[in-house]
């Protein structure tokens, strides 16, 4: 990150307390060894943790500050968002052999058990939702806001289009709309939980949300964008992978220079609703530094 | 059935309306198509509902009547334990062709639509809990119970176990142990949400686990010894593929004969279990009646 210190201050502290809590936590939950193994593996895989870190940071800007229960949640949306990646990567869908500069779970485990592996983490997500110690009001509306944006409305739709839109030709719209069911969802529903946990006024809600759907759609064109711009290394995997594969995606039907038009008009929205949320007196440092995330001159964080 | 005529005209009536239930409500929880039709397909394939309908009987003694919440809470018990079969057929799994007669979801559909239908069909049974109706309390105890079941200390390491114990032999605590995960767990499950459901005594909630444990076991070994005894036509799938695949089975860790005495005893013990009911002034003919289930000398209902 640039010269925000109070985002980058967080991203390093809570980057680590996510991690951290899902090395011992995950232990706790399952049992069996090699389901252990292959849920621990790509859990580990040193992901970005981005989806838990807005979720804690909205937290954070609402109601200043992140407790054990908080992080639990967090910590559930990375378990669903790693099953999400290993069933992704599998032969039958995308066919990945590298995630993150790692094998992916299947190279790793075999197909039957990068199956189960995910099966597991999906699950578990709602087992931890279920058990983060909120009041029972809380807890059924994060279970019902999780299953609403992972399920076959939401992610799984998204992924359903992807796979079988690859060589066909989609329009802007019905990229974005696969968008933002796939990724947009999960990105979506952090927003969402902080307003439930925080128990926030309509009016803050309605602006978080703003800012998560902008931040959605803005890191599917980056990451587009970055598959045309960058290198395996930087990446951790695969690059240019969409063209070959025939994949849509927003450089390919909106052009280069549009797409990176589209991308800063994103990061314009959020800031639009960041600012509304500065109007309701939140300190709007810290998420605004996530902003910073776009930047497409320098590695990929 | 036999001769028990309440137990017959429940399993009739609820059958017919949880199937309608399904029906109709998948096509309000998913919209795109290809992923409905690849949903719909198994969860309308002609299946038993065995553990809906037994989540209903146990409330129906409990709490003498069924409503349009409890029939939501059964079938999302429904589709989650069709998200099992779909895995579970996969090719890097059983690769199984043939599921109830017909083509087995990958089969039709192809792999990376069987996945997704599962993954749909998983977070689709958390959100139709989350969405039920129910007090939250109810929800987020049910939420916890299902996931608990079905998650990577349940029913995903029974399969876990399952997959990796082939070719190799089991003891019978293993396979005891294996079981008691992959099936007797979300079978367990109809207990616990029973009780969640009638917010009964404990009294009454263990005398309904010793019947729902005991029925799970007796349904593997049931299974089992239908895959010797059974022929394809009455079992609407392939049969003695067990021997062929080296799968750890009763009757061939415990021969035939002990198998079936084993399943005579889990019947006595489910029995033991309806005398406390009873001795708690429940009807328990409706339940008396799923023991019918495991006579072996007539075709699988």
């Amino acid at each position: 990150m640039n010269e925000n210190n109070v985002t980058h201050a967080f991203i390093k502290r809570y980057r680590q307390e996510i991690t951290d809590y899902l090395g011992v936590h995950l232990n706790e939950s399952v049992t069996n060894p090699p389901l252990l193994a292959a849920m621990r593996y790509s859990v580990l895989a040193g992901g970005k943790r981005l989806r838990p870190l807005l979720l804690l940071a909205m937290v954070q800007t609402l109601a200043g500050k992140v407790d054990e229960r908080k992080l639990k949640v967090a910590s559930s949306l990375e378990l669903l968002h790693t099953y999400s990646l290993i069933h992704d990567d599998l032969p039958a869908m995308d066919n990945d052999d590298l995630r993150r500069g790692l094998a992916t779970n299947h190279k790793k485990f075999g197909e039957a058990l990068a199956i189960l592996a995910g099966d597991g983490l999906l699950t578990l997500a709602f087992e931890w939702l279920a058990d983060s110690k909120y009041s029972a009001p809380i807890t059924a509306q994060l279970t019902l806001a999780l299953a609403q944006a992972a399920g076959p409305a939401g992610m799984v739709a998204g992924q359903v289009s992807d796979v079988l839109g690859e060589n066909q030709q989609l329009s802007f719209d019905q990229l974005k709309h696969l968008h933002k069911q796939k990724t947009g969802a999960l990105i979506a529903y952090t927003a969402q939980a902080a307003g439930i946990i925080t128990n926030s006024s309509t009016k803050r809600r309605q602006a978080l949300d703003m800012f998560a759907e902008n931040f959605g759609l803005a890191f599917q064109i980056y990451d587009d964008l970055q598959d045309v711009l960058g290198t395996t290394q930087s990446m951790g995997k695969a690059v240019h992978k969409d063209a070959e594969e025939h994949k849509n995606t927003y450089p390919g039907i909106r052009g280069l220079a549009q797409a990176k038009r589209d991308l800063m008009q994103c990061v314009t929205s959020c800031q639009t609703a960041l600012v509304r949320l500065h109007e309701e007196g939140l300190p709007i440092e810290l998420l605004n530094g996530f902003l910073d995330y776009f930047q497409l001159d320098e590695e990929a964080k």
